[in-house]
């Protein structure tokens, strides 16, 4: 569907939660990504060569990824700019902006000329329905967050590897854009029209018979007041049996709301289960993933212990740690 | 914005529910509804004359209201049809369900040659943000309920009449088809991309210091799987200081899921205000509403008073009792 080399798209990006999209892609398709693009003013980097978008097509880059998010997906004239270059070095663009690639008539207009795509990654199918909450056969995990940009598409991912890794069927069911660039395909919840959110999580992960598993990638926080409709829905969509609670500790303020605290992981994982219980009754907690990215191993290790005290959970940071002890209680529940 | 006399289209329609919107019209703008279109298999009625699509337009009827709403809000080939020999019989056409009338080709096509109207009432603003949950001026009241289509559109009107009558500045902020067509104005929020409902909510009823008040209609439920992401955005959205409860105490089961049992008012209200408190700490209850339309007025009034007492609110039926008690709590809460 989106074909590579990659050059992924830094920019003028500060914020190391803002190139989550070209982060995503450089972790998890590295074999694909050839470089990175930024400028002097960019602080961070995902240790790719550092390319212009000139040498990025002659290194043989297909795709510019503009792997960057902002809060309500819209694009300056200069990020307009270097797609535009992008196209007339040869290069397709990608983009997982709310605003589209073809509905700027400047790019529209060198992309046709050229012979190149502009993909919309936050394009929704066109064919949703509205979601039912029938009961319907399958296993399905769920990850949700004390915010958004906590880790749960890592967590998703992780689960998905474990539960393979243990011999079982699974499928990591993306719902952002970066898992759609990682997976290949998926729904961008937050595009959806709001009537159709939990529909398009059953068309997403519809039943199924196989025994496998459909492992979700959670959006937002249900305390997230910009996003937490998407959560629900989502929440109510994805009719799991299991959800794993994924946060990040060192998260001072709600992600683009600095001012509002985050939930305890307690008051969080509650409001969840009441909500899940609409669709799933039977819902329970699997596990608890942290992101200690921030922390010294020592002190990450403690932290996954005595938070899986207190909820009585299995708790890891996936990246540092596995999740075995997650996998061992979603495939075999702790009585 | 839209422009009478009406002819109000019920179609083929059986279900009372379904044809909410043309009800809505010919019960708040009911001087503008000069007739209603239906078929013999129709049993239902608004008490105007019946008049066919030609009979209509002959009469005076410059829009024909394509009244009914369907869950996926699609239009089937019939429907189409008859749209078209409204514009072939001079009559711009409006229209609230999801698919739009100008996307389809034969009805563009006639409306361009025509020189008439289409107009998709459910065609959201173009330049919604998202919402972020700060604090802002202004008293808001939030209608909210234990399922779609239990009463919210009508006791959202009737509480801000109530204002009105107690010499209080109010203003009805409409978010579905029925209630934009009624007002005038409003937000098509089902139809709004699910990023944004918390922001349409606020663009819809922003921060105001002359001491009047925004009273928002409310939509869908918590404990409606296919719609309480929307209902969760919405109260996040309206950082309301006051709730008001809506019910139908003969729904059977969920609209369109009947299989599927109501929550309890208690339960109900005690989830509401917990989503609510998020953005608004300080919420409160302000009453009860039920649409009592199924039973004797004995019947109704002592409903009300036992839902009342069982709640510790006014409880009233809007359309039967009036909504001074709810009122009278919201303007002077009781202690």
């Amino acid at each position: 569907m989106i074909n590579g080399p990659f050059l992924l798209y830094l920019g003028h990006s500060t914020d190391p939660v803002g190139i989550k999209t070209s982060r995503g892609l450089a972790d998890f398709r590295r074999q694909d990504c050839i470089g990175e693009f930024r400028y002097d003013d960019c602080p961070l980097t995902l240790g790719l060569p550092r390319m212009t978008l000139a040498e990025g097509a002659a290194a043989g880059a297909r795709t510019l990824v503009l792997g960057i998010a902002n809060s309500g997906g819209t694009m300056d004239p200069a990020l307009i700019d270097d797609a535009a270059e992008a196209l007339d070095n040869g290069m397709h663009v990608v983009s997982g902006l709310h605003q589209r690639l073809r509905d700027v008539p400047r790019l529209a207009g060198l992309a046709a000329a050229k012979g190149l795509d502009l993909i919309d990654v936050r394009n929704p199918p066109a064919d949703l329905k509205v979601g039912t909450g029938r009961p319907r056969a399958g296993r399905r995990v769920l990850t949700v967050g004390t915010d958004c940009s906590v880790g749960k598409m890592y967590t998703t991912i992780a689960l998905a590897q474990g539960l393979k890794a243990r011999g079982e069927t699974a499928d990591f069911r993306a719902t952002g854009q970066t898992g759609i660039l990682i997976a290949g395909s998926g729904v961008p919840l937050d595009a959806v029209v709001a009537d159709f959110i939990s529909g398009a999580i059953e068309q997403l992960a519809p039943a199924r018979d196989d025994g496998g598993w459909d492992v979700i990638e959670g959006q937002g926080s249900l305390f997230h007041p910009s996003f937490a409709g998407v959560s629900t829905g989502l929440i109510h969509g994805a009719q799991a049996e299991a959800l794993v609670l994924c946060h990040d500790p060192a998260r001072q303020g709600m992600r683009g709301l600095p001012e509002r605290t985050l939930p305890s992981l307690a008051e969080c994982l509650a409001l969840n289960l009441r909500m899940a219980g609409l669709t799933s009754p039977g819902v329970r907690a699997a596990g608890v993933c942290l992101n200690t990215s921030s922390l010294a191993e020592d002190a990450a290790r403690e932290l996954c212990e005595s938070t899986g005290m207190e909820l009585g959970l299995p708790c890891t940071d996936p990246m540092r740690f596995g999740v075995d002890n997650v996998i061992d209680n979603l495939l075999c529940p702790a009585s």
